[in-house]
C-alpha cells in the first residue's frame, strides 16, 4: 500500500503537555472558570447528535438573555470573537454600501479593513484613542455619509473606552441605517440591552466576561438586519460565516453545515450556566466593583489611569505607563517572576499604557491584590 | 449604572452538563483519545505567551510531518475543517481565475460553491458519487479549460472513495495550475505524500485522523501557492482567514492577528505527539488492518459496501442499505438504544448507505467488535 519512505525530519520527539499557571489579566483570553474548563474533559458527540441540539438550544436561549434580546437570530460562530466580527460584516454589507465606522482605537481599524474586503464604500469618524463619540458627533456624520450601516466599539479592548450607546438608534431610525456594535469586551461584564438600544448586529467573545476558554463566539441580528441579508441579490462572500446557511443549521431545519467545536459549545453553556445562576445584574456588579477596586488600588501606586471615569469599562482598565518605566520590560518580568500577563497598548497607545483586564471569572479582589502585590515589587517606585 | 430592568425570559436554570457516552463511527467527529480530552482541561495562557508560541512551533513541525510536507507555511486555523477548506479557497483564488473542481461527491460540490463566492469562473468535471478520476479524465479535462487552479478531494467523506493523487502534479504543471486538495478525511489514517504529490494547497481537520476534538484545522500551501498570493492586487476577501496576516502571527514577527483558541491547540499539539508516538507508517497500517477487519465483517453480515475496493478509504466505509431497510430508523436506534453513532448518505447517496467512520483513536478491532454486535440486533437479518 504504502511505496515511499517517510521523511521523518519534521518529526518531534515531544513530552507530555505542560503549560504554565498563569494569572491572565491582559485584555483576554481571561482564565477559565474551573467548572467551564472540566466541561472541556467531556468526549464529545456528534454534531447533529439530538443531545448536541438540545444543547445548542440552550445556548440560543442564554445568549439572548445575556445580550438581553429577543432576537431568533442568536448564535455561537465556530471561531473567535474576529470570526464573529467578520459575520456580522459578510452578512449585512453588500458591495457598494456605504458603512460608516467610528475610529477611536485598534478594532474600529479592524472594521474598516474588514468592512472595505466586502466591497463597502467605507466612511469613518475619528476620535484620539481612549475618547467616545456624542450623539452630536454621530448625528453630523450621518447626515453627511449617509450610510446603510453604523459600526460602532461599544468596548474598544484597545483603550478600555466604554462608547454609550443611549439614543443611537434614534438616529440610525432618522437615517435609515443598521446599528452593528462590537461588544467583545463587554458582553457578561458591562451593562447591555440590545433591543432597549436598538442594535441590529452585535458580536461578542467567550473569553472574556463569560471566563469562558476561546473558539465560540457570540453572533446576534435583528429581524431589521434579516431582511437586509434575504433581499440581497448575492451570495454572501463568505460560505463559513453565511448566516442564511448556518440558520439552517441552528434553526429547526437541522441542516449539517459545519462540524461544530463540540467541546468549546460544552463549555461556552457551562460559562452560561453559572452567569445566569450568578444573576446578569450581580455579574455586572461584581465586574463593576472590583474594577473600581483596582483603580484606587492603582492610584494608591501613583499610576494614573487613561480613561476618563465616566466612560471607563469595568473589564478592560488603561493605565499610564510612567515617564522613564519600559512598559514591556515589566511585563515580562510579571510573566516571567509572577506568572502574570498584563497586555501592552496597540497602535496610537503602544509603550504608552498596559491594559489590565478583570474579565468573567478573574473578576474577583484576589485578582486584584495579587496584581497589585506583584506592581509594588516591580515598579520602580 | 444599571438603569433598566432585566428582562429574564430567556433565563434558563440549567443543570450542569450531562452529555450521553456515544461511541462516534459516523462521518466524524470521532471519539478524542482521553489524554487529548484531558489536554483541553488545562488553564489557557494568553495568545502571546512565549509558552504559547513555542506550542504553536511544534504544533507546525508535527503537522509538516503528518502531511509530508516541507511547506513553511503550515499552520492550524482557528474554525473546524471548513474554514479551512475556506482558506485554501480565499487565499488562492483571484476573482475571474478559472478553478477545475472534481465533483464525485458532496464536498466537491462545496468546493464548487466556495470557489464562486470569492469571483471564480468555476467548471467542474464530475463521477457518480462513490467514483474516482483517472489521469485521463484529468487530462482531457485541463486541455478544456486551462484552470489556474485545479481542485480534488483526496478522500471524499460523503461517499469513501480515496481519488489517487500520483501523477496529478505532473499534469499540473504541463497546464500550469495550482493543485488544491481536500485530505478533510485522509489526514493520519490514509498515506499521503504532499511534497511527492506536488500538492499547492492543501486542508483537513482535527477531529478524524487524528483523533482530536474539531475546531482547529490544518493548513498547508507550497512556495508556488504563496507567490499567487503574495502577487495578488487585491486583498484577500477574508480577513479572518487571510494568509498573509496569519503568517505573520505563525511565522518569526508574532504579529496579533486574533485571540487563538488555546485549549484546541493544546488537544491538537497532544494528538500530534502520540501520533508521532505510534509513528505514522504504524497509524496508516492500524488504520487499514482495522479497516479490512470492518469490511470482512460487513460482508460476513451479508451487505455490500459501496466504493470498489481499491479506492476504499480505510477512514470512513459506505454500506449499502439493503433493500426493505429504513436506513434512518437503523440509525437512530444505534443511537438510542446502543450509544453508537453512524451516518447517513448525502446527496446522491441518501437514503442509499450508511457511512461509517474508524478514525483515529476509534481506529481500533474493539470499535468493529461493538457495532457488528449491535448491527446483528438490530438489522433484520
Amino acid at each position: 500500500m504504502q511505496t515511499r519512505e517517510i521523511n521523518n525530519n519534521q518529526k518531534l520527539r515531544l513530552q507530555p503537555l505542560a503549560m504554565p499557571q498563569r494569572l491572565l489579566l491582559g485584555p483576554g483570553p481571561s482564565n477559565a472558570h474551573p467548572e467551564i474548563l472540566q466541561a472541556m474533559n467531556t468526549p464529545p458527540v456528534g454534531h447533529l447528535d439530538p443531545a448536541f441540539l438540545g444543547l445548542m438550544d440552550e445556548i440560543q436561549s442564554l445568549l439572548r438573555y445575556v445580550w438581553q434580546t429577543e432576537n431568533p437570530l442568536t448564535i455561537a460562530v465556530s471561531g473567535t470573537g474576529t470570526a464573529a466580527m467578520e459575520a456580522t460584516i459578510a452578512n449585512s454589507v453588500e458591495p457598494g454600501d456605504v458603512v460608516l465606522v467610528g475610529v477611536a482605537g485598534y478594532f474600529g481599524n479592524r472594521l474598516v479593513d474588514m468592512a472595505g474586503r466586502y466591497g463597502a464604500d467605507v466612511r469613518t469618524i475619528s476620535k484620539p484613542w481612549g475618547k467616545t463619540f456624542t450623539l452630536e458627533d454621530l448625528r453630523t456624520a450621518l447626515e453627511t455619509h449617509r450610510p446603510a450601516i453604523l459600526a460602532l466599539v461599544h468596548a474598544e479592548t484597545s483603550t478600555g473606552a466604554r462608547q454609550p450607546l443611549e439614543g443611537v438608534s434614534e438616529l440610525c431610525q432618522e437615517f435609515d441605517c443598521l446599528l452593528l456594535v462590537d461588544t467583545v469586551t463587554s458582553l457578561g461584564g458591562v451593562p447591555i440591552f440590545l433591543d432597549e438600544w436598538g442594535v441590529d448586529l452585535a458580536y461578542s467573545c467567550s473569553q472574556k466576561g463569560l471566563g469562558c476558554p476561546p473558539g465560540a463566539s457570540p453572533f446576534t441580528m435583528s429581524h431589521r438586519a434579516m431582511q437586509k441579508l434575504q433581499q440581497r441579490p448575492t451570495k454572501v462572500e463568505n460560505w463559513y460565516l453565511d448566516i442564511s446557511l448556518l440558520s439552517k443549521y441552528w434553526g429547526s431545519e437541522r441542516v449539517y453545515h459545519h462540524t461544530a467545536p463540540i467541546n468549546l459549545y460544552y463549555a461556552l453553556r457551562e460559562a452560561l450556566r453559572l452567569l445566569a445562576q450568578e444573576g446578569l445584574e450581580n455579574c455586572w456588579q461584581r465586574h463593576q466593583k472590583n474594577a473600581e477596586y483596582l483603580w484606587k488600588s492603582l492610584e494608591n501606586l501613583g499610576l494614573s489611569l487613561h480613561v476618563e471615569r465616566e466612560f471607563r469599562l469595568p473589564t478592560l482598565t488603561t493605565v499610564c505607563i510612567p515617564d522613564g518605566v519600559d512598559g514591556k520590560a515589566i511585563a515580562r518580568k510579571l510573566l516571567d517572576e509572577y506568572n502574570i500577563e498584563i497586555g501592552g497598548g496597540l497602535g496610537e497607545l503602544a509603550g504608552k499604557v498596559w491594559r489590565i483586564g478583570l474579565m468573567g471569572y478573574n473578576s474577583r479582589p484576589e485578582s486584584v491584590d495579587q496584581l497589585i502585590t506583584a506592581l509594588r515589587d516591580v515598579l520602580p517606585i
